[in-house]
């Protein structure tokens, strides 16, 4: 849902990151995905010191389950600000967040653990086949693979890019390793909500480009 | 409204910061702005290469308005979605983000113009005396500064860091020359929602240290 004049800009802003890109390690799925974080931060690092990282599978898996109608479930709600609404409304995803909910912060408190950590496994029907996006708290990832490893949930991917100076780096390593699950992180502390949001807006793309061919 | 662990996690978070940033040219009240635009970011270049530029008055008139209870008028949902929310309900803040009115859509196509743009107009009566965070569209960003320049508005503080390789550095740079209003911004192309979000949390804090000391 954008003007012509949106649209305008974002093709130029699109045709600047092409020119500036140079050679890129990413297949041609991959690279629309990349383009569009850079788009959405004017940040080349996510392309190179913080590049992103595909689980094989990732974006056949997500293009999928999202066609299906699977729900969306995210950390924070800077993560469903950044969405562009249209797509869910179109495919009848049910988008989740629970962070704020005054049982999640007694929950939290009560355990001795982050919101954001405890709102993973409150979720956790939703995630078991869905999509879960991570944009902001590592605590949160850390949790999601707690949960597939003890084989309690098998989402269809795991959007794992936590931004942050304190096991951000570390959770998303841990996600690399997931054999089990299909994945898209990135290297390194960089990450964000609007990293995330990008990342739902261009599998839908993906999977708009696909039907209209 | 956070858990302990959620706050202790912050707090090494910002000590990691200090102990990575060395010198810096910011005043006792600009830093813990800059600080909060750094932990949400994961990105020193704001310090630095990007770096926060503040008008004279921007920290205490902001601080008077918001503490005042003015308005807060966002470009994108994704400011709102990371606002620390027990603020503007603390000090009795209306958010106001248009983008997503069909009236908005309608008239933005009539005009030729982007979404973000006309429903900064729309926001007039809000904006005037109020806060304006920009963290998307540099055409938003033009349309206040038009407004400015028109006598039409006077915001308290012009919180403008939209993200972008379309006129983003130079919308900022416009900004960063108006004398007659306070304002907030950064050079270059980075920049985004979960920093200007960041810029309003900050302020609130330097609010609520303010009323504790």
């Amino acid at each position: 849902m954008q003007t012509k004049k949106g649209q305008s800009i974002e093709d130029a802003s699109m045709q600047m990151i092409e020119d500036e890109i140079g050679l890129h390690p990413y297949s041609e799925k991959e690279w629309p995905i990349v383009r569009r974080i850079i788009h959405s931060t004017a940040d080349f690092d996510f392309a190179d010191k913080n590049k992103i990282i595909f689980h094989k599978d990732a974006i056949e898996s997500g293009m999928k389950a999202l066609k299906n109608g699977c729900s969306i479930v995210v950390d924070v709600n800077g993560v469903i600000g950044g969405l562009n609404k249209q797509n869910p409304k179109d495919f009848g995803n049910d988008i989740v967040c629970n962070i704020s909910k005054p049982e999640i912060m007694e929950l939290a408190k009560k355990e001795g653990k982050t919101r954001s950590q405890v709102s993973m496994r409150a979720a956790k029907s939703d995630i078991d086949g869905g999509i879960v996006a991570i944009g902001n708290a590592p605590t949160a990832l850390q949790e999601v693979i707690q949960m597939v490893k003890e084989g309690i949930v098998k989402p269809a991917l795991i959007i794992g890019i936590p931004v942050g100076f304190i096991c951000a780096a570390e959770s998303k390593e841990e996600l690399s390793k997931l054999e089990e699950v299909p994945f898209i992180t990135n290297l390194g502390r960089k990450g964000g909500s609007s990293s995330a949001s990008a990342i739902i807006n261009a599998i839908f793309k993906l999977i708009r480009a696909e039907s209209a061919s």
